[in-house]
């Protein structure tokens, strides 16, 4: 059977180039980077060259480079360590109502532990608007957490602004671009952000490993205690093989950036011009500008997205309804819900997300198997009315 | 040059029969276990195949195994989650002199939290004291962890008779086994253990991957959180090539059991007897009898461990003065200063071990490496007494 992957949002395949330098590290360069002796100094000479690489795409210090098991790692460490070392100058934290569940999660433990939470709403487009911010921003906010690009409906934040108001305010300025990564450039200097969450298999690079990029003299708190590992900031011996697969994979993603946005983005454009031809009754949520450039969030109106994720999983196409990480659950997405969607129309969201590996007859092919699909499904609907066939 | 790998206590290399089942996960099983449709579903099925595999290597349910970044971080969870989710029914932790940092540290992490930590004594061979446990033990004891084998002495606890004990007290019983895991059979239900640390990268799987063994029923609080991975208990898109290798690498582990132990006692026996004929002023260090197999801590009088681990390095020979964790610190090891070894006996110690692969001709190598070196430093030593040399 033909097998389209078109959820490279949830996860990507680890790439050649990437794969390639990993290899040697699994069975020659296999030392613990901790040991003092010869064994030791190759593999922490392969750490240090994944951290200079990550610490070049972003713009920082190779000494403001952690490493971490991956995103959600990043996230609980950057809130929870955060909000603990800084405790004393004060409770609030600010973030949106369109956070990764690692942050939300994060949060509301935080809560359990005396700190006040206030999760920003956004607008229809998936924006949290600077007024908001700057109205709830008082001299109890040590830290200010905001997506730079949401993993379900892809709008990108205006993050530099965002950052400018923290630090006006005094308030550490944190940012989950786990997902925007290798797609808008994140230069943490130019845009003054403090601390950032980053992860390597989004950008095909392996699963398990991810990165807190902190900015020089911000205090944290430990989350994984033990060891000198990570200037004594994450103990754990060293997964090098992941941070060699993450290191060439967040270089690449920056250096084919703007070929593969171009690409994506074309992709995206054709999808969205074939489907106001094909289709009625549907919606594409997000931001119409400032988004993903791979990643289309649709809602079809009188059916739900599961179902359509089901059938074109029976036709081999792969695509999420939204995030993977909350897949299991039977609730409504909570991101869907921030930006004002009617629960009716939100069930019949699905997300489309290409790959740089994605081809135009791949497309094609979701294409027609959607049309088939949907109206399948619409015609069994007992929401449809004639009309709306 | 020629180069000698004998710090497996530290890490072992990836084995070619782990890295078979790995490889195709990169770039075919790639999906997110998560996501429901095909990609992810057979990225699931891997992801349970490799825990069936643990846990039938330590015979438990599925259920009761939760993958981790490593043994560092199952170390973190069992002790932090535990003692939180516990806390209602005392805040007394006992631990021993001799865990793993990670242990520690999150028991000075706990202390910080309002719980009272007893660090248990060892004797002069690193055994914990059961008197000495059951003095402690009281009825505010919520939890004891007890490193199963030492990782820098090689001592074996009395681990049924320990969980015996805390069992007729109420208290949860914890042991990190990231060091016995492949060397003693770790029969969970027929030792009665409440929850096991374990880790891929000391028995031929690879780094960053881990698991903690959590008895059902046992109560636990997230140490990370976000996403309803590991049945809502620990967040994160799954490593799931990690889990694969780790699933592999501890069948094969448990399945070679007792080939690699004889073979590993076997080379240590001659080793210790090759140090006897060529030595004179040398201690070996932990048990005599309930050790590891393929590990020795030796103690060279007059002369620094350091000096002699830099020594053989230059000879292409990698052994470790301890813990690799702890290798950029300058303390004394507080495993030797635990076993009541004087600060001027620790100091000249390091650790040799043996791994699957090595040869007897790289022992031999070894030896007369080691003897060559010692003799250098002892000839250079103010310590040295001239009947000493």
């Amino acid at each position: 059977m033909r097998r389209v992957y078109l959820d490279n949002a949830a996860t990507t395949y680890v790439s050649n180039e990437v794969l390639t330098e990993m290899l040697p590290i699994f069975n020659t360069t296999y030392g613990n980077p901790s040991s003092l002796h010869g064994f030791g100094r190759d593999a922490m000479a392969e750490l240090d060259k994944a951290r200079d690489r990550i610490a070049k795409a972003i713009n920082c210090k190779p000494t403001e480079i952690y490493f971490t098991s991956g995103g959600t790692e990043a996230n609980n460490w950057a809130l929870i360590g955060l909000a603990m070392a800084n405790r004393n100058k004060g409770n609030h934290i600010i973030t949106s109502q369109i956070e990764h569940h690692s942050v939300l999660d994060s949060c509301k433990y935080l809560e359990t532990q005396g700190f006040r939470v206030t999760y920003l709403p956004v607008d229809e487009c998936g924006l949290v608007s600077i007024a908001d911010l700057l109205h709830y921003l008082d001299q109890d906010t040590i830290l200010v957490s905001i997506i730079g690009a949401n993993n379900e409906i892809g709008t990108i934040q205006n993050i530099e602004t965002i950052a400018r108001i923290c630090h006006e305010k005094n308030a550490i300025f944190h940012t989950d671009c786990v997902q925007a990564l290798g797609a808008i450039n994140l230069d943490v200097v130019g845009m003054d952000i403090d601390a950032m969450s980053i992860s390597g298999h989004k950008v095909y690079g392996p699963k398990g490993i991810g990165a807190l990029y902190l900015k020089s003299g911000i205090k944290i708190n430990n989350l994984i205690h033990g060891g000198n590992q990570e200037r004594g900031k994450r103990g754990g011996t060293n997964n090098v093989v992941g941070a060699v697969g993450m290191g060439k994979a967040v270089e690449i993603a920056v250096r084919d950036m703007s070929i593969n946005n171009k690409k994506l983005r074309n992709m995206r454009e054709f999808f969205i011009s074939e489907l106001n031809k094909r289709f009625t009754n549907f919606k594409i949520n997000g931001h119409p500008a400032q988004k993903l450039p791979g990643l289309v969030n649709v809602s079809f109106e009188f059916i739900e997205g599961e179902s359509i994720l089901m059938m074109l999983d029976l036709a081999g196409i792969a695509v999420s309804t939204g995030s993977a990480c909350s897949s299991n659950s039977l609730e409504q997405s909570h991101v869907l819900k921030a930006i004002g969607l009617p629960a009716e129309i939100g069930q019949g969201s699905i997300r489309i997300s290409f790959g740089k590996s994605t081809t135009k007859d791949e497309v094609v092919y979701t294409l027609d198997q959607l049309e088939i699909i949907v109206k399948k499904l619409r015609d069994i609907s007992p929401l449809t009315t004639k009309r709306s066939k």
